[in-house]
This record gives structure tokens, C-alpha cells and sequence, in this order.
């Protein structure tokens, strides 16, 4: 390749960057795991009206054709998926009759929305996913786990602290209809941009897009904008007077849910946050992280009790999702997170000549089998250039076969080892991730 | 989604599968690990000028277009991208400042092609690759520590031992010279569908299409016959008469990796050997499982000295590639690859009323920080339903608040336990895989 293309929104990581992401995909995977949910992968593609149900058709969808295919050939309008949500929706119904329910799964895997790349909104990206879906009935309970295990892998993160704000659908979606306004959705969608647009132009857009008159338009921004870190937003909605059974039963939700949350410190009831899939409808979580909030939403998620159906049937889902690839691209860009090596290798056994090559093989496999990761340098030659090669990796060991001496290449300490029990200390077996700034 | 559309070639596991999935690319990624490889991921869309280059025009490459682009968007022409190699020679050549060469990594990552989907051949699949790439030269030593790379992973994963069948193109390209062959590349495909189609087949193939004399075929299928554990291939070679510099050199260097990997009793060099990409030019590798030959190569790989440049350097390379989707799905339709759970849980907390949910999470709690997989039952009610939820999931055991007992359901036996102290015995610990038959 000659003239490299580069393609902007699709994000690639250094191998020194890449190791960070390792190292996160694994903490989450770890915690998913420890609490029961199992993993599944779904295909990159879908067909076309399963992508655009459920009003989805704003999303930009990347559409597939095969290169050399025939005009006979029958146009199966197949599009890669923008979320793990429907994909798993699709797999759920497929594969009913060979699950468990409560059905609860993971996914880490790579999404594509064709949308303008800009800082945090990539054409392909990485989505961690957690869900829970029940046959019959899925108890609040599970609005409450989710927002626990949320928390609980974030904070395992060496990431700054994310707040994790939750709202409930029936609260908003209520509160339209006691204010009988006639495109929900729409409100849904405009109040669900306070944050990054403000008060002003959202203002405008419930009086001049959705139509609402000034009285709705005031109540509706007095209602987005109550911020509670614990259960007390309740007495503030009632306070405005609004009367409908959906606005009860939200309130009645998101109250037991803050009251299962508001210990860990880390969540506030947010009534303006909507979420943008038309597919939720009762609890809604988003997570911004602290000092990041430019960055947007790091992480998401909520109920929805309509999606899933196979027949007569539709079986009612929880999720979260974690936004791994705009959380690294946030920190990367700021040097907030790094490894110290670009490689997994611990010891370098130095090569000095083509004739040594058995002893040094002998001596990575010794230490290979005991959990060593451990390059042979590739040629024979002098050790000051075997040794730059080892610091230009930032592989911290050295190993001489002639006498067997391993050198701290950071401190230039050299001692006799064996190559059957040396070990170094933990945190040098594995590459470390530090926090910047 | 009503009607459920079931998409031919793009595989899908079951959670148990998955399960096994997961325990072998972590054995693969464990193994790659140890000798140094480092992990990068590469985005799974290509400009089509890179996708295509080297005259890999017959690939069936799907092309991507945006669901709403407008007439006026310049077209980009991407596509999905159909193996790892061409995406991580494109990514050495863009980030080559930021890398320490020779660069050592892995990628274990989904690839596409628009093919007839059939058995062991997907339009989505997953590929566990390892490749190094040096500047200036990279020595042969590569190629041998390549395919002992090879062996070793694939002897540590829990399927049919695999057969690494070894050639070198220079020996086909130096035969087909020293024969005065004109199209080779042409020749050499023919070559390798000896196993496929038959030696009747081939020689038709080669007199035909390829417009081969009888005497340039017969020397060249005996070539092709030529199979050995060692290094003795080249006595055989010889012995045809045939005289051209690639040639000696084709087999000098095959000597030397047969020399080298002999011991292993897993290597065959196999001089049909040639695979399908076009920018091998050295060293190739193609793996079978025992008692599976008909389901093809489940591993391949090669040197490849032209395919990565930037300006007037070109950067050679060798690398292996492993077709898990391939292996696990001729393994599960055999029923011969499964897992004993469908899920991480090792421990599933019974749930007597909501009044012992503080319990209860408190014990979930306190064996998740020890490293034990633990649900809470997700409602209160009978413990005789908890435990048919427990079995039908795999889970081993039932835990009691009630008294702290713990129950292993597979033999009913049960007694007191600590949740600050108890342990699982280690193969109840996380799920095991087993092979069948």
C-alpha cells in the first residue's frame, strides 16, 4: 500500500493503547461473569426490517452487497448492526426453545452507525452489554441489579468516577399524557438534549417543533430539570400538580429503584434523560464520567418490556451497555491512560550467538511454562543492541544464558537466576495500566 | 420480531458453545502471550483499492454504503474486510514510526466473504492470527519459530490433533521455472486442490487450463505427491533433474524449518501445498484435524516478503492463522465439543422471601469477592423451583441463608458453609469443557 488511507470514525489503538483496552474488556468481562451472565456473540449483520423496526428508521444503517453479485441474485437487505440490543433481541427469539430464563447474557463486540465522525462518536466502535430477559413477568428486582452491576464495573475501572443518572420512561411519558401532549416521542427526544443543548433551545423546540403551548412547555422543563441524589425527586413531581396512573406507576418504580442505589453514592434520579432507542419503557440509565462530561454518555441502558416478541408473546428486557470505545478515545486523546510496554513480554533472552540458539530456546520455554512471557531476541548480535530492543518494547528483563543472568534493564541490577524457579515480582509479570493526570 | 429471519453462513452459538469458544481463544491469546505477540484490533472495513490489491479480484468481498447517503456524498467505496493480513500490513504501514519492529502481534478478530455458504465455510467467521514483520531483513529462524508457534497452541486446545502440513512457493515457483511454465500463479492454484479434487482432476486441470505438455504435468504431480515427516522431501526433489537458483533456494529453506520442527512428529512437508493468496512467497503452512480431513484446512499461514510497503521499502513477514468458527462448528454439528454449564454461575443463592433479600445479597456478595460466580435467585418462592432452575442452567450448587448450607445438587449431598471461607473444588469452579466421543 503506497498511499495509506486513512479513514476517520474508525478508531485503532496502539499496541501499547490496545493493552489498556485488554485489560478493561477483561475487568468487565470478569464482573459480568462473577454475577451469573453468560456470554453470547450475535452476527455482525441483520436484515434490514429487523434493524428498522420499532421506529428506528433515523438510524444510520450501513447497508451490505456482495461485490460480484449477480443481478439474479436475490437482494437479501442485509445492514451491520448499530447496537447489541436488537441483535440480541433477534438471537433471544431465534434460540427461545434452547435457553434459560431469566435469560442473562453479555456481549462485547463491534457496532457501526454511519453517522459524522466527531470527537466520541465513531463509525465503528466496541459496546460492553449486560441484559436480562424473562419469560412471563421480569421483576423490578433486575432494574435495580443492573444499575448495581453498572456501578459495581465502573468503579472497578481505572477510569474517573462515572455518575450514573436514572430516570424512569413512565415518569416523562406520563407527565406528557397528563399534560395531553400528542407526539411523546418527540418530547421525549428534545428534553433528552437539555444537557447538551440548554434550557434555551429546547424551549424552543417543544414551543416550535413539537407545537406544545407555554403552560405544557414550562411544566415539562420544571419536571427535566429535578435532580436528586436519593428518592426524594418523587415529592418534587408531585408538587406540579400532574395527575395520570403511568406518571404514578414511574414514580413508584424509580423510587424503589434510587432507594436500592442511593448507598453507593454514585447514581442521581435525573428526570430529563430519556434515552435515544424508542424501544425502552420504564427505567432508563446513562452514565457521564467525572471532569468528562464533554465526552458524553460513557454508558447506558434501561427496560424495555416490548421488543422481544415471538408469536403472541413478547418477553420484557433490562440492559446496560458500556461504551468502551468512547471511554478509551477520551482518555487516549488526553493521555489519561497508558501501559508501561507496548508488548506482553516480560523477559528478553538475549542471543549471542547462532550457536547458543538450544540453550536459549531451552530457557524461554523454562520460564514460558511457569506463566513468563518471554521473547528470544530474533538475531545474534551485540547485547547493547539486544538491550535497546528490550527498553524500546519496555520489556523490563534481560536474560543472559552464559552463566544465567538476568538484568533489571530499568535499574541495570544483573544477579545469577535459574531459569526453573526465578519469577519476578508481580507487578513486573504482566503489563501495568496507569492513570495519567 | 414476528417472523424470525435465519441467515445461512453466519454461525451462532449456544451459550454452552460460546462457553467453549471462549476457553479456546483464551488458551489461544494465553499462548500467543507467552512467546511475546502483542494484541492489536484493526477496523473491519477497508478502502476496496487496499482490499483488492495483489490480484485478489476473485475475492467476494462485501462493499458497505450508507442507508441514507445522498447522491451527492463522495463515494467511498469500502469493504468488510475478508482476512487479517491485508488490514494488519495496512495498519504497519500507517502507524510504522509508533512500532518496535520486528513487531510481533496477534489478532483475534471476525472476517467476512460473500460465498456460497457451506459446511466449514461461513460469510462471517472468526480468525486467531499471530504475525511478525521486521525491517530489512527477517530472518528464517521466523518462519521455524512460526510453526512451532503453530503446534504448540494447537497441541494445547482441546480438539483432534492437527497435522501442520509445510511447503515452500519457492519450490513450486522454482519447478514451474525450471519446466519453462508461464501463468505459475495459475498452476500453483491447480496444485493445491490436489486433496480436494483428486489427482484425475488436477492433471485434466493442469493439461487443459493451464495448457501444460504431458511432461511439464507429470514432473509437476510428482512434485505434488511428494510427502515426508523430515527433511528427506529434498532427496525426492532432486531426484526429478530439475535445475533453477529459486528452486535450490526453496529447498534449502524448507530443510531447515522441517529440520527444525520434525521433533514436534506433527509437521509433514507436503510440496501440494501452495494456498490461496497470492502474496505468499515463502514458507507456507495449511493444517488438518485427524479424522477430520474432509472439513479442510483449519489453520494456514506463510511468508509473505512484498506485501507490506511504504514509499520504496517493503517490510516482510510470516504469519499463522487459526479458523476457529471452522474448528467449532465441524466439532459442535458432531456433538463432539461441549461444555458441563451454560453459564459462568457456580453458586445460585436461594431466595426464601423478599425479606431475606438482604441476606442473601450479602452472601452473593461475599463469594463474588472471592472469585465464585454467584446468582440470587431472581424471585422468592419454593426452593424445590430454585433448585430445577439451578439444574437446568448447570449451576452445582444451592446455597440456603437459612443455617448457611450449601448444597451440591448433582449428588444431593449437603452441610454448613461459611460464605467468608468456603470454596468450590476447583473443577466446579468455573465451567469445564469436555470432548465427546
Amino acid at each position: 500500500v503506497k498511499n495509506i488511507p486513512v479513514l476517520s470514525g474508525y478508531p485503532e489503538w496502539l499496541p501499547e493503547q490496545r493493552i489498556v483496552e485488554q485489560r478493561i474488556l477483561d475487568t468487565i468481562r470478569r464482573k459480568f461473569e462473577l454475577s451469573g451472565f453468560t456470554s453470547i456473540e450475535t452476527r455482525s449483520v441483520e436484515r434490514l426490517d429487523v434493524l428498522l423496526q420499532k421506529g428506528q428508521t433515523n438510524r444510520e444503517v450501513y447497508v451490505l452487497r456482495r461485490l460480484h453479485a449477480g443481478e439474479e441474485e436475490e437482494n437479501k437487505n442485509l445492514g451491520l448492526v448499530y447496537d447489541l440490543t436488537v441483535p440480541f433481541s433477534r438471537y433471544v427469539g431465534q434460540f427461545r426453545g434452547q435457553l434459560t430464563f431469566p435469560f442473562k447474557r453479555y456481549q462485547m463486540q463491534k457496532v457501526w452507525r454511519g453517522e459524522r465522525p466527531q470527537e466520541g462518536r465513531y463509525r465503528e466502535f466496541c459496546q460492553a452489554d449486560a441484559d436480562v430477559v424473562a419469560e412471563g413477568a421480569l421483576p423490578l428486582s433486575f432494574d435495580m441489579e443492573m444499575g448495581a452491576l453498572l456501578h459495581d464495573v465502573l468503579s472497578s475501572l481505572p477510569i474517573p468516577p462515572v455518575r450514573i443518572l436514572i430516570n424512569n420512561r413512565k415518569v416523562l411519558d406520563g407527565a406528557c399524557r397528563a399534560l395531553d401532549v400528542e407526539d411523546v416521542p418527540r418530547v421525549l427526544r428534545n428534553l433528552d438534549k437539555l444537557d447538551k443543548l440548554g434550557e434555551g433551545a429546547v424551549r424552543r423546540m417543544l414551543l416550535d417543533d413539537a407545537g406544545l403551548r407555554e403552560s405544557q412547555t414550562g411544566t415539562l422543563l420544571e419536571l427535566a430539570r429535578i435532580r436528586t441524589p436519593d428518592a426524594s425527586f418523587a415529592d418534587r413531581v408531585r408538587a406540579l400538580g400532574l395527575a395520570h396512573p403511568l406518571l404514578d406507576a414511574g414514580i413508584a418504580e424509580l423510587t424503589r429503584v434510587m432507594d436500592s442505589l442511593a448507598a453507593t453514592g454514585s447514581v442521581t434520579a435525573d428526570l430529563h434523560i430519556a434515552r435515544g432507542f424508542d424501544y425502552y419503557t420504564g427505567t432508563v440509565y446513562e452514565g457521564v464520567m467525572t471532569g468528562h462530561e464533554a465526552a458524553g454518555a460513557v454508558c447506558a441502558g434501561g427496560r424495555y418490556d416490548d421488543l422481544i416478541g415471538s408469536g403472541f408473546v413478547t418477553l420484557p428486557g433490562v440492559g446496560i451497555s458500556i461504551g468502551v470505545s468512547r471511554i478509551l478515545g477520551r482518555l487516549f486523546a488526553q493521555n489519561a491512560l497508558t501501559a508501561d510496554r507496548r508488548c506482553p513480554t516480560c523477559v528478553l533472552v538475549a542471543l549471542a550467538a547462532e550457536a547458543a540458539r538450544h540453550d536459549v530456546e531451552a530457557v524461554a520455554r523454562a520460564l514460558r511454562t511457569r506463566g513468563i512471557s518471554t521473547e528470544v531476541h530474533h538475531e545474534p548480535g551485540k547485547y547493547d543492541r539486544q538491550i535497546r530492543y528490550a527498553e524500546r518494547k519496555g520489556i523490563p528483563y534481560v536474560w543472559f544464558t552464559d552463566g544465567n543472568q538476568v538484568r533489571d534493564i530499568r535499574s541495570g541490577v544483573q544477579a545469577a537466576a535459574d531459569p526453573a524457579t526465578w519469577m519476578p515480582p508481580e507487578e513486573d509479570l504482566v503489563p501495568q495500566v496507569r492513570r495519567g493526570r
